[in-house]
Order: structure tokens, then sequence, then C-alpha cells
């Protein structure tokens, strides 16, 4: 596969090494339910402090808006409370760095290309901002990947680590200013031959993006519910960067496992035995919108969509570690690369114990197809590895190495990303070196139907409403119960399951459930009901009541019991 | 095994069809630490009302002290909640049975015998009470059991089924009295050949009863965190029954794998390959006297004590399963038979899925020793089977019988015990074949030191007091943290473990921690404190907040975050 890694990545980076001023900025325009990519803008050389301030009004008005807009359609409910003046200020800072500031002084490309060590100092640019981030560099949370971006742009960098996109570190970034870059800039890079966003697939457009690039979508909560097996074209995407473009012809696995190695084509994976498996599969960031409201953290804001529940086919792991001699050994790790490859060629990497890897009843899948159907694009084609009960970023898409291996994958997805952490613990005291990465996932539960804010009508005479939702804990742990409440926990009923009749331990589908909870007429008047759920796993696990205790910085196990104000009507 | 399930149990039976008008009642004294069994009190026929009256009114007090002094031992700092007048009207209802009520005919035993179905009414005796229980037997929550007692006396059952010994049980009997018994009431059966509890092992002075017979005893939790491996002497008891006498020459061990059968001697366990697990092992009422706050549970008052962990070490169940031929089905469960036997010859008995037993990394265990020493009669001797993670209930001792069967165990510890509830299921509405028997547990911890209510110091110039205590996840589940707070959750502190190295999945012992917490100015001057322990597993998974909504019936899987209250000198 070594030639995707060269492909894009290291076209790119060639290309931002010669026009590194070049930047981009895109918009997005929806019409009839089709998505055009559209309003290149192309900001010349800078005009005059007029035309600059035109420019830049121009632009935040367009962002707000486009601001409001996605949240609009992301958390309906949660509206209000979401578009804040700090989301505004968020808007307005996305053009710091394409606004000329004639105070400071403009520097040739030459010149900041040489202060690319400690030694001459650090400069980067971001769109004609030139800024010295020599002092910062030892603080970057991203480690010494800054210093990737020494003497260069980091454009190309923050268009695939979205974190950056954020007030505070525009703020930080800002606050590094030295100077301008001199020369043209030029729009994105989209529409040249070579860019990693060029070839995304198209996607449904009931899927909701919490981002666009990478492409993160869930989909309506309300429809979430409605079917045992999520509609793969509507099953979450969690992509951490650009789709790569695979024919089947050309693909290989290879495997390594211990002193043997292997490459299986994808008709050589197709031989082997077949097997399926039903398996939701959940973003350890599911949730995190209603984490993020006790108080900031750091990710994509998905609401409770980025779950779904699919059978997966494919070739078993263990069938083929086995095949390659590969023997029991638990302080052993199996790490997964893919086709996705971020600036720097490195992949997309994420690893699982050897243990899981090996037990049968772990039924972890190098999956080609989903629901009956071969896996699209966004799933991973030709081949994802389902780890059942895992957490989503094990699952690793477009799949073209496996090694058996004495440590984790030292990717940064397994190694700083995916932790948990205390409530206290922040970005000035984290150390991801001390959590365990996540890999079985907690008890959770969902209300999909009624939505929030929405008006309830009681539907017969005893006066219930009728509740609908998921539930699904990790590590094979079946669902034993559903509980609800519509009175704060003084009472509680329990759920109807919907669920597959397999055994605990392996149980690694969801639960659909239902409930009809009576509401009494005291609420009827008030006409405001809060519905909780709180789901039990088979280890009698339990969610916890609320998410204060269980904060933490990424926003990710964000499992608390799910709380849903409705309007009785 | 026959011999043995023939002994005191048949004879009892025998014993108790000829003299069912014998019942028992014991105190006990403890002097110099040692316990001394006696006061065998001897009531021989009715006297007059003034001497009855007496009688009572000695016995009133003499439980009400008891019940004082226990649960002062048991439960030091809860002493003021726990003595309620609820209690006190129990220890007299106690007496009812004991006493004759001259407004009721007296009735002869052959003409009780007569009234033992349903057609000619159902009549029982206890003590020298005479019942009709005909109208109850349907809503009696142990099911028909209740008939092998028509016609006849409940005492011995009773002795037993501990669970009969409440208020609310004493004043539904006594509201079916319909008379007196004739005849001589002879003291305990305790002093005779073949009593039950004759033979209970010698126990440490240490160890607090929740019960005596059966004994179910815990030592005290500022002793608990002390050591990694629990001392054998101090584990905690959970005996369903009294405790068996095996000899071992006599021993037999059955094992039923479908169609092959086998038997194994003491010796013939000893000669297979020997393995030895750390595994903590916890009862499924560990922290009910927490739970029962909330509002009342049925079951053994529990402190935090009803664990324990240890190095156990015998012969691989999954080693003996597959040599008789066992495959893996998923469906199956192997049932476990002890050696203790209920008044029916009935042995105690439990069940795990066939799927943790031949799982290598299920670790089930044969158990001959326990921390390199011969297990103590207390804790199953000879033989016990060790089920990791698994609650205690399902390691059986006085192993005897192994079965590998299509259905779970039948027993009433299987089906009508050790399951959750919502926390609205009261006993009108509980189906217990609705509900999963517990298997792996849940996340939880204590606070072992310092004990509630107890005055800590401030242990440096910094102002720190310092924390200990355990925590434990069934199912192989390691901690990965565990988290206190002294401000109700404002701020938390990440404890320090102490754990063996063992891959999660596997890792059957429990954690000691310790953490340093600091205590406010303000919380200085306030002088109370309340800590609040919580811990996460391997999965994840965190405790739940406090008891409210995990309140369940029988007061089992009570794992909220553990809060202890101390003053600070």
């Amino acid at each position: 596969m070594r030639w995707l890694r060269r492909s894009w990545a290291g076209l790119l980076y060639q290309r931002h090494q010669q026009h590194h001023r070049r930047f981009l900025l895109t918009t997005n325009r929806e019409s009839d339910g089709e998505r055009e990519q559209q309003q290149h803008y192309k900001w010349s050389s800078p005009g005059s402090r007029a035309e600059q301030v035109l420019y830049a009004g121009f632009w935040a008005g367009g962002l707000t808006l486009g601001f409001y807009w996605l949240t609009n359609r992301n958390h309906n409910v949660l509206l209000e409370e979401q578009v804040s003046d700090e989301e505004e200020q968020e808007a307005l800072a996305r053009l710091w760095h394409m606004t000329l500031r004639e105070e400071l002084p403009t520097y040739k490309n030459d010149v900041v290309e040489q202060h690319n060590c400690p030694e001459k100092g650090i400069w980067v640019t971001y769109g004609l901002g030139v800024y010295d981030v020599t002092d910062f560099v030892e603080n970057h949370p991203g480690g010494d990947k800054i210093l990737m971006a020494a003497g260069s742009a980091i454009d190309p960098f923050w268009a695939i680590y979205q974190q950056h996109n954020t007030l505070e570190v525009l703020e930080l970034l800002e606050g590094f200013r030295i100077g301008n870059l001199e020369g043209e800039l030029v729009p994105s890079v989209d529409d040249e031959l070579g860019s990693p966003w060029s070839q995304e697939p198209q996607r449904h457009a009931l899927l909701k993006p919490a981002s666009k690039r990478p492409f993160n979508a869930e989909p309506p909560i309300g429809l979430l519910a409605e079917q045992f097996y999520t509609p793969n074209d509507l099953f979450y995407v969690r992509n951490h960067l650009p789709v790569p473009v695979i024919s089947p012809e050309d693909y290989e696995l290879e495997i390594e496992g211990g002193e043997k190695k292997k490459t299986l084509s994808l008709e050589g994976i197709k031989d082997l035995p077949k097997y399926s498996v039903t398996a939701a599969i959940m973003c350890g960031g599911n949730r995190r919108s209603e984490m993020t409201k006790v108080k900031a953290v750091k990710g994509l804001s998905w609401g409770a969509g980025a779950v779904g529940n699919a059978k997966w086919s494919g070739a078993r792991l263990c069938d083929v570690l086995k095949q390659l001699g590969v023997q029991p050994d638990e302080t052993k790790h199996v790490i997964f690369e893919g086709a996705d490859l971020d600036p720097t060629s490195h992949p997309y990497g994420a690893s699982i114990p050897l243990a899981k890897a090996l037990d049968p009843r772990g039924d972890v899948i190098l999956a080609y197809e989903m629901n009956d159907e071969p896996l699209s694009r966004d799933h991973g084609y030709p081949i994802r590895v389902i780890v059942p009960g895992t957490v989503g970023a094990r699952n690793v898409k477009w799949l073209t190495r496996i090694v058996v291996a004495d440590r984790e994958s030292d990717s940064h997805w397994q190694q700083n990303d995916y932790k948990g952490f205390s409530p206290s613990t922040d970005w000035d005291t984290v150390d991801f070196s001390k959590s365990d990465a996540i890999q079985a996932m907690p008890v959770t539960s969902a209300i999909c139907t009624p939505q929030p804010g929405s008006r309830v009508k009681i539907d017969d005479d005893e006066g219930h409403i009728a509740v609908r939702g998921y539930a699904w804990s990790g590590g094979g742990r079946k669902i034993v119960r559903v509980d609800l409440s519509n009175d704060e926990g003084l009472s509680w009923h329990v759920a109807e399951l919907e669920q597959e009749d397999i055994p605990d331990g392996r149980h690694y589908g969801w639960s659909l459930w239902t409930a009809r909870l009576p509401v009494s007429e005291a609420q009827r008047k008030a006409g405001d009901v809060e519905i909780w759920a709180k789901a039990v796993d088979s280890a009698y696990n339990v969610q916890p009541e609320k998410f204060e205790h269980i904060w933490n910085l990424r926003g990710v196990l964000a499992n608390a019991y799910h709380k849903v104000k409705v309007k009785i009507v």
C-alpha cells in the first residue's frame, strides 16, 4: 500500500513547501438536499484596509450565519444554549490569519524558512500571518509534531487536525503574530488534483455533520431507534482523515504475526470462511454535546447518534492469526493501520489486546460486508476490522496492515486521545501516558423519541406517553434492563427490550427498548416532563446519574442518564 | 456423597416429624473475646400466665440488649439510626410463638397433622403456636416450599431460612394463629447428636456476625485494607446452611459432563496440574447496610467487609471438563452442588455459564488451598469452586457435584435470590423468573480508613488526611482509577493504586488504594468532612452516585459511591 501512502499526502507536502502561502476557505450551500461545494473564495494579494474590512465583514457574516445553520441542524433543541457569544467570537477569530495587520512588518517566504529550529527561532505561517512560536513549542499539547511545520505553513496540518479550530487556539496563535507574509494568496487546493478532500464520497442528506473535513456526521436521533439494523447510509460516520481511494484489484492487507508475514488480497480474504456478527459501533465521544454543557470539553459535538448497529460479515481475525502461528500472549497487542494518511504520510492507527483478537468469542472480523452489502467508502471499503464491544476508534477502516506487537499502537489516537480522566484533570495537568486507552465501552442508553423540546401527545385514556430508544454496553455484555422515570427517579418503569437472543459475553448488538410512561394529572397541567433513561448490563453496571462527576477534558465516555425534557399537549 | 446428604438433614427431618413440638432458643455470650454458645433455655410445659409474662419480659430484655450489642459491634457508627423501634418490636415479636394465648383452643399434635393439604386446610406449628396458613400458601414468597411443613412444625425450616425472622413475617404469622399446641416443650436440639449446628467450626473473635445460624460474618472494615491478601481467618464468611463435616478420605466429587461421568477423590484432584489465581470474592449483599438506609431491604445487614482477596490454588475446571470431552456450547451451564444441605436434604446449589467454565482465561479453579493453606471448614474444606470475577454465591463451598446441563441450577439461590430489580419493584410485584441471576459483579469501592464517625488528625503541615480502601470490579476487569472527593464532588483526587500486574480481562484480584486529601481551612473550622470514593474499571464503568436509584428489594449490588463522614481534629 506504499503507493497510497505516497499519493496525496506526499503531493500535498511537496506542494505546501512550494506554495505554502495558499490557504483555503470553503463554505457549503444546501439545495434540494444536495450539497454543493462552491464559493472557493479567491483572496489575491492584500488590498486596501477598507477592502480588507469589507471582506472580513462579509466573511464574518457568512460564517456566523453558517454557524447558526449548522448548530441548528445538528442540535436543533439546544440551539439557544449553544450559539453563544463565544461561537460568534470563534467565527470571527477564523478570519484573523487572513487579515493583514498593517502595524506589523511583512516577511518573504525564504526569511520564514530560515526560522526552523529553536536556535534560530521557530516561525510558522497560517494564511498570511507570520507567527513566532519558539516559546510555545514545549507547551504544544500535540508534542513536537508542531516542529513539522517549523519555517513553513501550518495550514495543511490544521486542515487535518481540526481541534485547532477553536477560539482558544486561534487567540493563542494570534498572540504570537509577528508579521504578514508577502506573496500571492490563491484559493483552495480543493479544485486541484491531489487534494486530500477532492475525492470524498457522497453522503446521505440526513447525516448531520459535526465536522465536514474530516467528515463526521450522525443521523437524526429520531430515526435511530426505528430499525434494529441501522441502514448503511444513515450509519454515523467518524473519519479522522480524508477518505482514501482504494481499487479492489490493488488492495492488499499486510499481516505480521511475529516472525511470519503474509499478504492477503481482497479475494484472499473472501476465500476464508465467512462469519457474521451483529455489533453496535459507538464513537468514544457519543453524547459529548451533553457533557460539554457541564463545562467545555474538546472534541466534536456529537449528539446521541454517534452509534449504529449492523450485521458485519467477513473473515475471522483469530483464524488468520492462528494460520500464521500466532500464540496466545496476554502481554501482546494487535496493531491496525488504515489507508487514511495524515499530512506526514502516517496512517490512522489503533490497537487491541491480542487476547481479544485470538478469542473466538471475541468475534473480531475482517469485514467486507455491512448489512449484507459491500462496505461503503465511508465505512472502510474494502476492509474494516470490526472489534465488537470495543470503542469505534479501534474498528480501523480501510485496513491495510495488521501487526502483532509487544506494545500498543503508537498512534496519536491510541496514545493521546480516547482515554478517560478524572473530572479534576485539566489541560495543564493531563498526562495521557498515565491513563488506559479505551477498549470496551461502559453501559449507556438514550431516548430517541420523543426528542428534546418536542410536544408529546398522551396516547391513550390511561394517560401514557410512549418512549423509545437504544441501550448498549461494551465487552459483549447484554443489556438486562432499562429503567425509565418521569418524576426525577421517584418511580421507575421497566422498558420492553428488543434484542438478539445471543448469550451474554458475546452480545455485541444493541438493544432497542420501548416504554409507556404514565403522566400524572399534575404533570399534565404543568405541561413539562423530564424523562430519564438508565440501562443496566449483565454485570449489573448502571449508568451514572449525571455528567458532573464523570466529566473529562476530552468529553469521552459520556454515559450518564439520558434526560429529555418534553411538553405534554 | 449420598451418605452426607442422608446424615443430619435426614435425621433432623425424621426427628421433627416425631418431635416437632421442639424448638430452640439460643443466646450467645462473649467473654474475653471467646464466644461460648450456652444458655439453652428450657421451656417446659406452659406455666401460669404470670410466669409466662415474667419469662417473656426476661427474654425481651435480653434480646433487646443483644440487639443493641450486635448492632453496635457491626455498625458502631450507624448505631443511633439502626436500633429503631422496629427492631425492639421485632425482638418482642420473636417471643409470640413461645407464648400461650389463653383465649385460643389447644390442639394435640395428631389433630394438627391431619391438616396437611388445601382440602383439609393447611396448619403449621411454630413453638407452641398453631397457625392456619391455608389462605396464605399461594402468596408465600418461597413458593410451595411451605407445603413441606404442612401439618407439622416450621421451626427447623425457619432455623435455616432466616429471612423469616423479621417483624413483618412474624406479624403475618401471628395473624394466622388459631390455637396452642399441647405437649411438652424441650430445649434446643443443639445439645443432641445430629443437630445441624452442633459441629460449627471455631471462628476468629474479630469476625462480626451478621447472623450466627447460618454463620455470616465480616472482619472489621478498618483492618480490611491492611493487607493485599486477606488473612484466611479474617476473610468474611457467608454460609447459607450449617457447615458440613467432611473427612478427606471419604470425600468424593461427582462430575457429569454430558454422557460421561467421573468421580474424583481429593487426592485425584490434587494430582491434576496445580494453578493459582488471585481473586477477590464478594458477597452479592456487600454494603447492603448502606442501601437499606434508603428504604428497608431483606437480607443480612452487611457492612463493606463482605469481601476478601486471596490466592486460590487447585485444579482448573476447564482441564477436568475437557478431559471429560465437554465441548463449548454457549447455551449450557455448569451446576455446582455443595455438601451443605437444607432440612429437606437439598444441597446448596448454583450455576455459571459453561463458556466461563471452559475459558482458560476464566480461571475457574477447584480450589483446595487459600493463601497457600488448606481451605478451612468455613471456606469450603476440602474443595471449593472459585469462579473469579463472579458473585460469591456461585463460588460453591464443600463442592460435591458438578453437572453440565442445558439449564441453570434450579436452586433457590440461583432462581429466587441474588438477582437485581428496578427500584420500583416490590414484594407484591417481583417476578424472579424475569431477572437474570447475578454473575459478574459491577465496579465498586470502599473507604476502609478512616472509619465513619472517627476523629481524624491532619497528618502534615500541608493539611492532608490519609484515606485508604479497596476497589474491585467483576468479570476480570481491572480497576483503572479511584477518585476521592471531600467537597461533594467539586474536586476529585486520584488515588495511588496497589494491584497485581495482570492483564485486563483476567484481573480478578482487588486493588487497594491510598490517597491524601487536602482539608480546607473552612472544613478544618467546621470540623466535619464527608469523604466520597468512586472507582472506574477497565470498561470505564463507574459507580453510581447514590443508592436511591439502584435500590432493590433484596439489597444486592449495593455499589454506589462510598461516603464516610469524619471529624477533623
